[in-house]
């Protein structure tokens, strides 16, 4: 079977989803443990001026949402971005999941040259299907994944990268 | 144009591996500038037990260059993971980019569903060529991309996500 913009995107972000809300559990787990208050996990961060875990998190599933509802031509699923939790992160995990798994191959397959536009306040981003997720979606989805990643490793949380890449 | 698994893949890699070298391109001169050594860069880690810059770079280099040798079925291009200068990392990286550019379509289209097997000490990996690109090659890429990124940024390299995602 050739490669699809279904197989390209959707299981792969929820896969990515499914491995971060494992390894935020873990995080949970070993505060709790070592008794850290989860907040300074919630709100660390590599740089002053890079965002925290939290925000990673968010980002995570503001990237995958977004791709999977312009490739499919609906509306992207608008979340408030007000969680101070483990739990509300989690929650906004599974809320993105259960959103990618509403999409069918039938709705993403062929949107290749679809055109698709991402206006910041700096810069527009003009893209087709294709280039949106191959130069956009997937780089920015991993990096905010890793840079999760990185944080909890880099405050001690116990993890390998069988965590960051999952089951095979 | 339907989605390819060389589209999906050699250009994709390439333009991470140039963003690299820009990268690493202006932390070198920012630890000049500084008057920091470059070792400090390239030694620098976030977690004791995660790899330093240098050996994120080589990382990038190994997941790309058999990416393109296992896709096309040809030899996977050996380097010695001697480099201990930023210019050797650079043209370790340009070594890389010169294979990739050497592979054309005809040899990586159709790949989808070619076997694939990794060895590693403590696991093997059996995949097609399509779950081996989405699966491992690209989370694994933008995983040791990011964390180079994120290790230069924690050590006060003045970057951007621009740098990260490169020109569009």
């Amino acid at each position: 079977m050739s490669l699809s913009m279904y197989q390209a995107s959707i299981p792969v972000l929820i896969r990515g989803i499914n491995n971060l809300s494992a390894i935020l559990a873990k995080a949970a787990a070993h505060a709790d443990e070592k008794q850290i208050a989860h907040e300074v996990f919630l709100n660390a961060r590599l740089a002053p001026d890079m965002f925290a875990l939290t925000r990673q998190v968010q980002s995570v599933s503001d990237i995958a949402k977004g791709c999977g509802a312009r490739l499919a031509g609906v509306e992207v699923p608008s979340f408030a971005d007000t969680e101070t939790t483990f739990a509300e992160l989690q929650e906004r995990l599974a809320k993105t999941v259960t959103f990618l798994e509403s999409l069918s191959p039938a709705q993403i397959d062929g949107s290749e040259e679809k055109a698709v536009v991402l206006t910041f306040p700096s810069r527009e981003f003009r893209f087709t299907g294709q280039t949106y997720l191959l130069g956009f979606v997937l780089p920015n989805f991993y990096f905010h994944l890793t840079t999760a990643y990185d944080i909890l490793r880099h405050n001690g949380v116990p993890l390998g990268k069988p965590d960051y890449l999952g089951a095979s």
